[in-house]
């Protein structure tokens, strides 16, 4: 290897180092010199219709394959991407976002160059506040060094990052990459040792201990020292919205959804009730605690998280979550008779003819359609609460903004997910409102080749709002949503009134398997799940 | 009036006294509190797609009408709308944006609360960069004074400020506003008196002088008295790109647009040519001035902005430009034999029968198109910079971002700049690769009743990139964007491949003139505007 290369080849060599192959953008003229690099190189450069489409798709992929990427250009397109990124931060999902500057030899000559807001730090300025590192390579000499760290901190903390590259400092010399030696994972052991020996003899003296695994497992890779634990204490386990797929559903000892009084109340009741609940990896957000429903005694828990281990009422700070699982699952705790959850049977689903559409049955029939080459993603609202009563009988990836609830994730986001998993075909639900934010991205999918199936749950409106508070400001313009493949020139669409077409859609959908099918499925304005109707309740009582 | 009221009410009474009648935004339900108040006001509350619609449309509103609104919610909206806000802050537009957030009191009880990305003062913070003003409302009794401030910085800096509402403090009762009292512009005395002394003294012994007018004309509402300057002074004079239409180009002193050697050869020469060079409310951008090519002489140059007034190399900083202007017309310094700018003949277009369409004869022919009761809005590329070389006859609002030059502008923009002057029907130019930004907002146009007439100008790709930087990414998926009708259930399409086309598809949107069109322009993918090759060029230059 040559002892020196360019910082924009340093960087791609990195990238391509930490696993990524995709990176997600819209070009632009400040980023156009690293966007030749791009192509040059083995990235395969995926081109949205907007920004935040690119940051969508780029959480998506950080959220299927480890570490997502997405390059754009100066303010005009960083801000835009702003808010997905945001959403990275808020959900814990790896992402590295580049973005291209004014060259620094050309800011003195023209102040006032194109796309600038304020000053030249301002979009920095601004990227800090949502990621957990953010830097502008202004030196070719410690270009490595900054970018290395940058990636380290994304790595260890699994959220965004942000670099940015002035566009004359792209192809200038550095010093060429050193192998990629990640940072070792350190906790205090001493204070591992307590935390694992104190957190044992609370599971050992529990006699109805309960699991709660979030979504960092996932994050953090943790699933098979998760399961591990799991058949170790043979105790009962649940996940959190957010976390929903990190275990396997068809476990035999996973029981479910908890998410206080707005999930199941069989699950609820067992989480609640339990003498020792050990959460592993959950944040603990509105949502996924049900909107203040949620009863869990801090006494009786054990709450893991990247961030730190708290018992009871004290806290370890520095002790990490992968080390105390582990040392857990090595610790004496039992033999205990292992807890098997009888999975209700679901209701065999059978279509009544020409039966206008509903939310639940909807719901009931998607259940039989999931299978372990699907990956399903879903937008706000019923697109996700509905979704999240699924019973997942086989091990299905579930993919949601489930705690910063931003709509417009699930179309872009299907992207990523299948671009970092192409065996899969991903079942996206969105609602009409989300679909008219990012729907567009449909453009990106057919361009890629991709074949989602998306099913848009059409009510004519923002309908968690309804619930919340009804106003004329909820009801929205009604799209032939089914017409996209015209407007795109490719894809299948079609129209979803009643059980019967349901049914020939899901057919369609298997004829139509290598490019993407758009369902629109047409619903009552006031229908909405269970789930949804006591959420809104909830909300609406504390506005 | 009663001597209390809600703090939304107050809110609301201040805009409207303010001339505001429209509301651009997306409910979320941080915010569904205010918006109900929205909902039973005098104002009309415009639901757009997403947030970056209702920002651009705000902006544009703005830019018509003098101040625009945007209310939205909490971070998955505030942090959507962001770049869009900083496109106002950038070319100086007027916007308050209202957004809503988690109630003070719920803070605590649940700090994980759904849409928060780190702390609950983050989006404050980030406003904060890309405003005049930011203010977070946490008591009642103070909201008065801080509305009216913020406000009152709006008014007087013609940038965005921002506004939060936690929503439990809508309706906190507060006192009912008094009579709204602008605070009255101030300059030094004896400055403004030194500088205009000087200014008329280069202007009385220059030969050849001109005028540059720049937006800040329109923004601060000085077109009148600028007229009566260039009577008074006689001489010729230019507008800058972003300033385009700050003068009524059909008037016989008025040359053309100024851009450097980007612009016009004949106008370039004149202006650069010229012993004393009077540019009132410009900002001297990379575009404005031709992308470094501009030439022009700070010895020779009174330069009069609403920051400061600078002539050749010294600065007057507390001089305001009306009081600059107004004193100037008043000063004595003609007469002066008037200039009259002989217009050239626009060559007149016929049709050439099934010749294929090229951007010069497109934008011959919509010369002839553009009347009184037009507004033309550009979105960026050739979309801009075509029309840039428009010769408008006739008195017409042009509206572009020209500075911040953020692609997706012009569709949103058509709604709030026809909701500004609803006897106007908008012209939007917009390219394919913009339109595939935030078209959708066509959605909000039919649901509104609006007709815009919108051009895509097709030519299948990113087209200023091209010639700054040609790479694959430049290519993007070529939409029947005249299908846009049929997934809407709204407006008319239509296809241009030739001149023939043309002709038939502008007899079309006579017919369908109460309803938006959308005529879909096949152009050869390196085809391009003269201005546009010149620009390209330039800006390759310097990466």
């Amino acid at each position: 290897m040559p002892k020196t290369t360019t910082v924009g080849q340093y960087l791609i060599h990195r990238i391509q180092e930490l696993g990524v192959n995709h990176v997600f953008g819209v070009p632009g003229d400040y980023v156009l010199g690293f966007y030749d690099m791009l192509v040059e190189s083995d990235l395969h450069v995926v081109g949205t219709c907007t920004e935040a489409g690119a940051g969508f798709a780029a959480d998506a992929y950080a959220r299927v394959s480890g570490l997502g990427v997405v390059c754009i250009t100066y303010c005009v397109g960083g801000l835009n991407a702003l808010n997905s990124v945001a959403g990275a931060y808020a959900e814990k999902s790896p992402m590295v976002v580049i973005s291209g500057a004014p060259g620094l030899g050309e800011r003195d000559r023209s102040p006032l160059l194109h796309h600038k807001v304020r000053d030249f730090t301002t979009q920095l300025e601004i990227f800090e506040k949502v990621t957990v590192a953010s830097v502008a390579i202004e030196e070719a000499g410690s270009a490595p060094r900054l970018i290395d760290e940058t990636l380290e901190e994304c790595r260890r903390r699994m959220r965004p990052v942000y670099i940015e590259l002035p566009r004359d400092i792209v192809d200038k010399r550095c010093p060429a990459p050193q192998p990629w030696k990640p940072r070792r994972l350190v906790s205090d052991k001493p204070a591992l040792k307590e935390a694992v020996a104190e957190a044992a003899e609370m599971l050992r003296s529990a006699k109805r201990p309960v699991i709660l695994a979030g979504v960092e497992i996932h994050r953090f890779g943790l699933q098979n020292t998760l399961l591990k634990l799991v058949k170790k204490l043979g105790c009962p386990v649940a996940a959190t919205l957010l976390g929903k797929s990190v275990i396997t559903e068809n476990h035999p000892q996973y029981m479910g959804i908890y998410e206080g009084a707005m999930g199941r109340e069989d699950v609820c009741r067992r989480v609640e009730s339990a003498d020792c609940v050990l959460i592993l990896g959950a944040f603990m957000t509105d949502i996924n605690l049900g909107i203040d429903t949620a009863n869990l005694e801090v006494a009786k828990t054990i709450n893991a998280t990247s961030e730190r281990i708290a018992i009871k009422h004290h806290i370890y700070e520095d002790v990490k979550l992968k080390h105390f699982i582990d040392a857990l699952g090595e610790a004496k705790i039992g033999p205990r008779r292992t807890f098997t959850f009888k999975h209700p049977k679901p209701r065999p689903y059978r279509p009544r003819k020409n039966a206008p559409m509903t939310i639940a049955r909807f719901f009931q029939r998607m259940n039989e359609q999931l299978h372990e080459k699907t990956v399903v993603i879903c937008d706000i609202g019923d697109s996700l609460f509905g979704a999240a009563d699924l019973t997942i009988h086989r091990h299905t990836e579930f993919l949601s903004p489930a705690y910063y609830t931003s709509m417009g994730f699930a179309v872009p986001a299907a992207i990523g997910a299948q671009m970092g998993n192409p065996r899969l075909r991903p079942i996206v639900f969105v609602g009409d409102g989300a679909f008219q934010m990012t729907g567009q991205e449909l453009s990106t999918i057919a361009k890629e080749g991709l074949n989602p199936i998306v099913f848009v749950l059409n009510n004519k409106g923002y309908s968690t709002e309804r619930f919340i508070n009804d106003g004329p400001y909820n009801d929205i313009h009604d799209w032939a949503f089914d017409k996209m493949p015209e407007l795109l020139r490719a894809g299948f669409g079609c129209e979803v009134h009643t059980e019967t077409d349901l049914e020939e859609a899901l057919e369609a959908t298997k004829r139509h398997r290598k490019e993407f099918c758009i369902i629109n499925v047409h619903l009552d304005p006031y229908d909405r799940s269970a789930a949804m109707e006591r959420l809104g309740k909830r909300i609406g009582k504390r506005v």
